[in-house]
């Protein structure tokens, strides 16, 4: 559309502001009739329908009115955004990116080799996923502010479901080799959804599953945490809170060390307090993400020259020294394991990309950027894809350190270069020192990095909201805690679906009234002081009327009229001659729809009830055209408004009365 | 609630109807507060769902206020209704069941011989389950129209299941067991969806998908009676049009019988001619009726005196004599099969109901009584569970028969238990005489008969209304056609599934404008003529707020924002100020929903623009109270109409201009 035929349009269609108020006073009973739309050709419709399913984020917008050779350089930019933002990058940007990055790194060294054990694969694993996936995501993704690497409740998810398999310990080869397949194929997933433009999809677990499924993996992984803390060396296999406890307590004469937890819980406090510094000056928040670093080198520096390990304090022991191998041949291509790797790849790969994406919109909201998910999700797929050939397993964002990130000023996705660069540095040099680091240490930094998701807050607000959500998210969360996180998953997923297809079964319905002193009809459940009419029922549907509640619809507009009359034959007042049904609500209707009304309306006439509608929309009215039901009951039944419908209908009824 | 207090209730809820219009003279701008619903108990939250969901009928409510022994008789009652009209039964009333049932009885019989042998079972087994289970149904269904009996669909559906399981030719005693026990299961099925009051759970099927599935399944049966109707011996076993067409013409030099031919043809073209009589003329409607006895008549003389099953005409040969046998100890109960039979008891049974609850329903809109789904359940479940023990295969309700039985008059249920006598009649002294039947006439009969599946003049409707519902019955009329029943019946659910996750992830939106000379705001896009209102946006946003489209709902609104902005600047208008929702169709939200507003809010503050609500129903302002969202957007940015919000922020726009 050209500028000046834009100008045109405007003029007619924006109408003055001081005709607003004054065309109050002379309203008279003006009714206007209820349009039928311009008839839209069927291509134009379905592309219409497409676009707004897959590419409702309008993703080819920019490349609009576009030379060729700018087209070009546009979609190298849409798939390296790097290109777009490094241009304006700067020195006071780099300043606030290597303080964040440098802040991360501090914080993720310690948790990387904690998590890599709930992977049931050696610390330098969790070391290997924080070097390469961050800078394939800086490159790709479009978030500023989240920190990638591997998070607790992937990793455990990914070591349960790998160890349902293959034992970890008598097949250590298989089971890495596993864990690189299933790596492989949550990043070919992850890719798929994005280019497939299907990131809706995760869409399908709702929030308050989510919640209640990170809760229950948070006291599942501190659960097993308990081995590291107290020392124990003989520990369950299984999660659930039951055969842990019993477990721990089995072994509580002879299996604890005192020693180690002198030390797991001396410095689980020191961890607590920084944390509890942290949240109560925002100032300082810089003080949790560098204590669990401090405590790694404080405990490592005592072990080793009080030589505690001897008196049974466990430690690292052996740590690889030197960056990521390569892992391409590790890679089952074929064979039995192909199959499983793909299953858990599928699996792992969506919970890791649930998290990831909703740290992304979380912080984009916070800064007022706009995120494409599906973009997104391509960055992260692609990052996992070729992290699982460089030794590293799935990765994703992790939320305590993203917030870290945030509150250190990150700038730009460059915070995790640097972090990436310092990982870096760390397995070139240092590793060797980790050695005498004891493992309660570990099992303190995730005790206290696994607090953060529990998010109590969260779930009181769930409570106050919506009790539904509230059962998905205690289901989730006792699924985790009582089953395993797999039962946990599947029962969060299955809730969600419920929720869904109950909102499409059973539709809302009202009785409206209408308000005192204006011509405005609302329900008068909400609105005690809105007033029936006489002789009329107005009644609005709050749903598109589709196959999947269609009879229901029906046959509540039935029940709603029955009752009225009962009432008021009780009462000796003249019966119901109108039933109104306010459409606005009702956005769209399918054959079993149509079939429904039409049903309804022939049940109205054996009871000498007319019907009326009260606008139907757009999509409605052209359907009720097509399907000829307006021309059934007639186009003097069908009225813009409740108001014009009962201003028509109403005289009628006293005529009769 | 007692009777006064309606009374006192009403005068003061009713208004007078000569203020309506009068106080339309006085329209002052009065902006009337959006009230906060009255707090209910958690307690009555969580009751008043379950029963909307799974007692949406009230089927307690005539049990209210009854004493305990009229409780009983109406428990009683409520189980088999037949106790219930029973007593208004009448001589003129049975006088229209007479003649209906015998009328429906000469329809079924040569039917019920054709269908058993889609479902591979002997003839006699047609016979037997329009002996036993119409009487059942007799008892305890409601509806007072449909015909109770095997019909095409299900006897070929269950047909292929079992097939595919165990050969009926070379094991044809397990063959039937399995058949028994998968009839037992479908039973089952049918009565706990109604005890468990899960009935609603069909509805997902959507209309369109069920037609082009029959329609499909008509095509299929219709072509499977080729081996009869051309006096074909070798036939492929498989269904699908290909293999079916490569069958009949490869066998067209040696395999054809003439004499079979003429004979089939010639019956069809009289049964076509007693059709068309039919529809031509309401009156003829017993025509079409009993033509397929008369064909059966005739035609089984004609092949014992001329000999012609000599000449190559198949014939019944075979039919056993004498009432249904016990088939008690037919029934797997352990083993193998049991699985086998649950599975297609499942979805034989799920297919039968859906059939017979969409005929009550049509008949009982038709003569306007309510029939309740659930106890319709129980009923056919019942009835099939007795008729697993009593070797019949599944029965559910015939279309075309139920049609007949209508024409003809039936006043109740007892025309089935005519129907089911003449069918005794006929098992105990006639079904010798249908030694010599033709088989070619019973595949003449039940071609004739699946003709009236294929209803294309939905097809038609459904292409105008609705193109997404075209592309379900076309996906399952061709995956029947094509591939086969069970492919057909999966894409049906699939594509119904995914049509309700569609409604629920891409909810429609639209931007609003003035409608000249009123206060009515509406769809720009319905209504060309409606003004829009500088340095507003109003946007509707048409369905509930959940996980599964909230981000969807937040992106869209800023895009309009966006779209919108990009047009004013390139204007040189000024830009956009109040955002204002409307929010008369958002039924419901969720706490992901209550989190996409607040990003919302958060995205619209950095731009300077301000969030107005426009009439949050019921649910939605308690729950927006609840999270506090009202309370940080500020109570004075809801109204109760857009015509509201429009004259507070109207003249406030103009000032800044």
């Amino acid at each position: 559309m050209g500028g000046r035929q834009t100008d045109e349009t405007l003029e007619t269609k924006e109408i003055d502001i001081r005709s607003l108020s004054s065309s109050r006073g002379h309203d008279l009973p003006y009714i206007h009739k209820v349009g039928v739309p311009p008839k839209q050709n069927l291509f134009d419709e379905i592309k219409a329908t497409v676009k707004e399913t897959l590419f409702s984020d309008d993703p080819l917008r920019p490349f609009k009115d576009q030379s060729r050779s700018r087209k070009f350089v546009l979609g190298v930019q849409a798939v390296f955004p790097i290109l777009e933002w490094g241009r304006h990058y700067n020195l006071t940007k780099f300043k606030g990116d290597l303080i964040s990055g440098i802040t991360i790194a501090s914080l993720c060294i310690p948790q990387d080799i904690g998590y890599s054990k709930l992977a049931n694969l050696g610390p330098q694993y969790g070391l290997y996923s924080s070097f390469v996936p961050p800078l394939i995501y800086a490159l790709m993704g479009s978030s500023r502010d989240i920190a990638i690497g591997p998070v607790a409740v992937v990793s455990l998810l990914l070591g349960t479901l790998l160890q349902n398999e293959i034992d970890p310990v008598k097949h250590a080869v298989e089971y890495q080799k596993l864990a690189f397949t299933a790596t492989f194929f949550a990043g070919i997933t992850q890719a798929s959804l994005g280019i497939l433009r299907l990131g809706f999809l995760i869409d399908f677990l709702s929030h308050a599953a989510v919640v209640g499924f990170m809760g229950g993996a948070a006291i599942t992984i501190a659960l097993q945490q308990l081995k590291g803390f107290l020392g124990i060396r003989k520990f369950t296999k299984k999660s659930d809170i039951v055969s842990v406890m019993k477990s721990v307590l089995s072994s509580a004469h002879h299996g604890w060390n005192w020693q180690t937890i002198v030390i797991a819980s001396s410095f689980l406090m020191f961890l607590l307090f920084a944390k509890y510094i942290g949240k109560k000056n925002k100032k300082f928040f810089w003080v949790p993400a560098i204590a669990p670093l401090i405590s790694v080198i404080v405990s490592t520096f005592f072990v080793y020259i009080t030589h505690a390990e001897k008196k049974g304090v466990q430690i690292v022991k052996h740590i690889e020294k030197g960056i990521n191998p390569s892992s391409l041949d590790d890679i089952y291509f074929t064979g039995d394991y192909l199959l499983k790797g793909i299953k858990i790849g599928v699996v792992a790969g969506t919970v890791a990309l649930t998290e990831a994406v909703a740290i992304g919109r979380t912080f984009a909201a916070m800064k007022d950027y706009q995120l494409d998910g599906n973009k997104e999700m391509v960055a992260l797929g692609t990052m996992n894809v070729i992290g699982s050939m460089t030794s590293c397993y799935v990765a994703t964002g992790s939320f305590s350190r993203s917030a870290v990130n945030y509150m250190a000023g990150c700038q730009t996705a460059v915070s995790n270069i640097v972090m990436s660069f310092i990982v870096f540095m760390t397995l070139q040099f240092i590793t060797p020192l980790f050695e005498y680091t004891p493992n309660a240490i570990l099992a303190s930094i995730i005790m206290s990095a696994v607090i953060g998701l529990i998010d109590y807050e969260a779930v009181i607000l769930i409570w106050k909201i919506d009790k539904f959500d509230f059962v998905a998210c205690m289901g989730a969360f006792f699924g985790v805690v009582f089953g395993s996180v797999e039962i946990g998953l599947l029962i969060a997923v299955s809730i969600s679906f419920a929720k869904i297809l109950l909102q499409v079964t059973r539709p809302r319905t009202a009785v409206l009234g209408r308000i005192p002193r204006t011509n405005v009809y609302r329900n008068i459940q909400q609105y005690p002081e809105a007033t029936k009419v006489p002789g009329l029922l107005i009644f609005r549907i709050d749903s598109a009327i589709y196959f999947s509640n269609s009879n229901y619809i029906r046959e509540r507009a039935l029940r709603w009229l029955t009752d009225e009359e009962d009432r008021l034959k009780e009462a000796g007042l003249p019966k119901i001659q109108y039933l109104i049904i306010e459409m606005s609500p009702v956005t769209d209707i399918d054959t079993s729809g149509i079939h429904a009304l039409e049903e309804l309306y022939k049940s109205l006439q054996k009871r000498d009830v007319q019907l009326i509608l009260a606008n139907p929309g757009r999509v409605l009215i052209d359907k009720l055209h097509a399907s000829s039901f307006v021309s059934s009951i007639g186009q003097d039944k069908i009225f813009l408004t409740v108001a014009d419908a009962v201003m028509t209908c109403s005289p009628k009824v006293a005529e009769q009365v």
